[in-house]
């Protein structure tokens, strides 16, 4: 990246649906006066389920169409997508910086546990990459992970019953299902952009067991990375926001308003080809 | 169709997963001697929270593909695929018949339901189409029909928890979504292809309420069609069964398993490109 990057030009944003409104957000109130552009890929969520070829395929569609708008950087607001794609994103947008959710989220988890077991739940393609293990290991060789696929609470978080007694039932079962006698977290990693909706009804499970997710760290390490390659907004207005979806738009604005924490209208969405 | 078609040709049968292997498994039931190609689209599943353009666009390029088999019949085993792009379908592959899901699941309602009240459990975007309700009036003017999108059955199928607390408390969450004083179904349609499995579970909560699903019904509807067509097969031995998938031959084959009621590994599930 040279100096002469346009400091206005947008920060990329990218998930397989509306799940990373969670991580823009975070992302909105760090640095208000940046320029977003989100691309939610609807037509082929969910990537959790997908094999790791199709989600790298995915990946790079999504963010060929996001380099059609100028991003300056690029944030892969996926759990999926980042334990899948990142290196090839980051090869593939050099020298553009890539950013992904599994690195900021294991930092956020080290600073916060009490302890070295480290619980992550997180979509099936997520635990099968085991991207969070090598991540939390590299830091922390004696720690003790254990990841647990969690696809209903994906269904939980779109379908809005985020607490209840059925949201309450299911992550019992999970963590029934995670936790045994030779494993007890000390601190749980959500592993997924749609869980964050289910965070008080997993900490009051868990009581003193620390829940962190990625999205606010993200937005930690994309500040840094604006300050490190001298690419921060220098506007002193509030940043535009851009959203894209590649299918759904009434459905997108349906539920992602929950995810961002305002309303939205089929109108605030623009739906694009890949 | 010409009576020169070869009846030793299979019985192509397509759906967005392994939902319609329980339409399949009822196909093969029904007509051992017949050789069946199944394709599942796992690439771009679930379609029930897609857009219609979206559906009938995936729907066209499946029976694009399993018309290279020479299928000499097609079966939409998908009630969303049904009801969004049945006419597109037949028109595309004509002569050769092409049959959907939601007409013989409401002859199968209408046949069994003891009263005027139809209750449909299916996806969002088959809710959204409304083809249930134009169905069940086109036979009964004065039907009363609710259309209830059950979002949580699809992740509750494919998870396999089909029964125990949490699915009776979900199943009983959307019942009471959907019922109220103006309106109690007298018969239930499972208008989803995953909601088979789920089958015990809503007869044990409605107790006499008839539920029915289009599976059986499909199959003799096939049945039919290949007899006024004149190309049921002739063989005398057990048919062939081809399994294809789009991603995750090892997900179609652990998950599919409990829908078509047999053990299956990933060398019995080949994959394709669309």
């Amino acid at each position: 990246m040279t100096t002469h990057t346009d400091t206005s030009l947008p920060i990329g944003v990218f998930d397989s649906g509306v799940g990373g409104l969670t991580v823009l957000k975070a992302i909105r109130e760090e640095l208000p006066n940046e320029n977003l552009v989100y691309l939610g890929d609807t037509a082929r969520l969910p990537y959790g389920t997908k094999s790791t070829a199709s989600i790298e395929s995915y990946a790079k569609q999504a963010t060929k169409k996001l380099r059609e708008y100028n991003i300056k950087i690029l944030v892969v607001a996926c759990n999926t997508a980042s334990a899948a794609a990142i290196d090839t994103l980051q090869q593939y947008l050099a020298p553009i910086p890539v950013i992904g959710v599994v690195e900021p989220g294991v930092e956020a988890a080290i600073t916060a546990s009490m302890g070295d077991s480290y619980l992550v739940l997180a979509t099936e393609a997520t635990v099968r990459l085991g991207a969070y293990s090598r991540a939390i290991k590299k830091r922390d060789l004696n720690a003790k992970v254990r990841e647990q696929s969690c696809e209903m609470l994906v269904a939980l978080a779109e379908e809005g019953w985020t607490s209840g007694h059925i949201a309450d039932s299911i992550v019992r079962r999970y963590l029934l299902e995670a936790e045994d006698k030779t494993f007890k977290a000390d601190s749980i990693i959500l592993g997924c952009t749609h869980f964050p909706l289910l965070r008080d009804t997993i900490s009051n499970i868990v009581g003193d067991v620390v829940v962190v997710d990625s999205a606010v760290t993200t937005a930690a390490v994309v500040r840094e990375t604006l300050t490190s390659h001298k690419i921060m907004s220098m506007g002193k207005q509030s940043g535009t926001l851009k959203l894209l979806a590649t299918d759904g738009t009434q459905r997108f604005a349906r539920i992602g308003g929950n995810f961002l924490g305002q309303s939205l209208t089929a109108q605030n969405v623009q739906l694009v080809d890949l």
